[in-house]
């Protein structure tokens, strides 16, 4: 029996990258974390989604879908349990901050352990951290995460399992690492990522799973005080898929009817099922 | 005679960086560009400071001054005209975002070849790329690069030396790689940067040199429409001093005197010169 592989740099096994790299120069780059079970990557087309309008965003040439294919096989062939993180940067090169004119894609592709996700929901707090605006940046998933590392270093102390981050004008945002959705006054609602915030993969299957069973989903500015008056919370992510809320603000919140009836609606879906490498 | 050494990763002779260093994974970390001129790296114990400051900001342990100056002279003595550039990441370990409980540090020192600057002053243009409002990164020098990565890309089409980016909300604030100062109704002005931008060492010279010298520089909010009208443009870093710009918004400018009097006090002052290693 060979040994697993862990880490592809272009292909070729390799567990570093250059100095020059301009992903750890400036944050160069994009990255996608996809949740592997049963040796499948699941949701593999919404990630090359998000990939590719990544790429777009930053003037890179479109991910090589191809090979990522065959490079996440050949990790999740032999660990067929955990997450894969692909991560795509401009490569080395350009002046300063300007990017060279032919830019070399740098394709990395991870294995990493499972995290550990709450059983019973998330405890859930409010971080001072905020989010910048930036309509050229927002909702694909960049390396340029400070903001992230700041908000989760809140958590510590606020004990809890996850933050929201509003952004720099007040409105409510997303998690450190997960979305927000909520329901106030019977409406179900998650905060509009216009100006900033990732998209998460599991966020875009929980909107297309409410257009099909006709749930409607209002995509809008969320504030602070809608959310202490919610009667659901719940969060999502491609590793935890769709989390309850359990506490909020000093209040303890059930686990309600809309959040279990779109867990059971995602986990019957076909597609979460994925690809089979 | 011995090869010259471009890159120490932790006092050692390197030229790559773990995959899972943080400030690959998330730009997890803070840089400084230093100018080296006969064998000195200038402003030494100026970016010492803003790194300190950086640190404090990021929650990480403060620089090892004594290393980067022994690890810097090494770098120096064998190449005394170019630049050098130090990154500090927060190395690698965490949950994902959340930092690691125990940080250790990654130090990278580099030698790089000076860049080209243009001899006759800069050309100037407006970006639409803006900056995200973040007080908390504000004002210090770390590895979240993309704005300004968009914002070079920019300058191609341009066919500018330098473009401007204004915040979120409309003010000026800095170029991609440079801080701004203007002369308008013969009030020598630098923007504000308690929300977003880079507070350049050459920006702190300049402002030190003008209180020496008796020099009122306001820093406050600067609009567009006062940069139109300006009668000097100045901006300024490490690599460059202090560069007059000679076109901007279909003008052309003449190189002033406050331009002129700061380039020659800055010139002049001893520390400039640096240190020794």
């Amino acid at each position: 029996m060979t040994t697993a592989v862990h880490n592809l740099v272009n292909g070729v096994e390799q567990d570093h990258i250059a100095l020059g790299d301009r992903g750890l120069q400036f944050g160069d780059g994009l990255f996608e974390t996809l949740c592997v079970r049963a040796g499948q990557a699941r949701y593999w087309e919404r990630h090359m989604a998000r990939l590719r309008a990544g790429c777009a965003r930053l003037g890179l040439p479109p991910p090589d879908e191809q090979r990522l294919h065959f490079e996440v096989g050949r990790l999740i062939r032999q660990q067929p349990h955990g997450v894969v993180k692909i991560l795509l940067t401009r490569g080395t090169g350009g002046r300063g901050y300007s990017p060279p004119a032919d830019v070399e894609v740098c394709r990395i592709v991870r294995y990493l352990p499972r995290p550990v996700i709450p059983a019973e929901g998330l405890r859930l707090a409010r971080c001072t951290t905020t989010l910048g605006l930036n309509p050229r940046l927002a909702g694909i998933k960049h390396l340029n995460r400070l903001e992230q590392v700041l908000a989760s270093h809140e958590l510590t102390e606020l004990h809890a399992d996850e933050g929201l981050l509003a952004d720099s004008e007040g409105m409510v945002i997303e998690g450190t690492r997960s979305n927000l959705f909520l329901v106030h006054q019977g409406e179900l609602i998650t905060p509009d990522l216009g100006q900033c915030g990732v998209a998460g993969v599991l966020r875009s299957v929980v909107l297309d799973t409410c257009s099909a069973a006709d749930i409607a989903c209002h995509i809008r500015e969320v504030t602070w005080s809608e959310l202490e008056e919610a009667e659901e919370l719940f969060m999502t992510n491609s590793l935890m898929g769709i989390q309850p809320v359990i506490r909020f603000a000093d209040r303890t919140l059930p686990v309600g009817e809309r959040t279990r009836q779109l867990q059971q609606l995602v986990m019957q879906a076909p597609e979460g099922e994925g690809w089979h490498p």
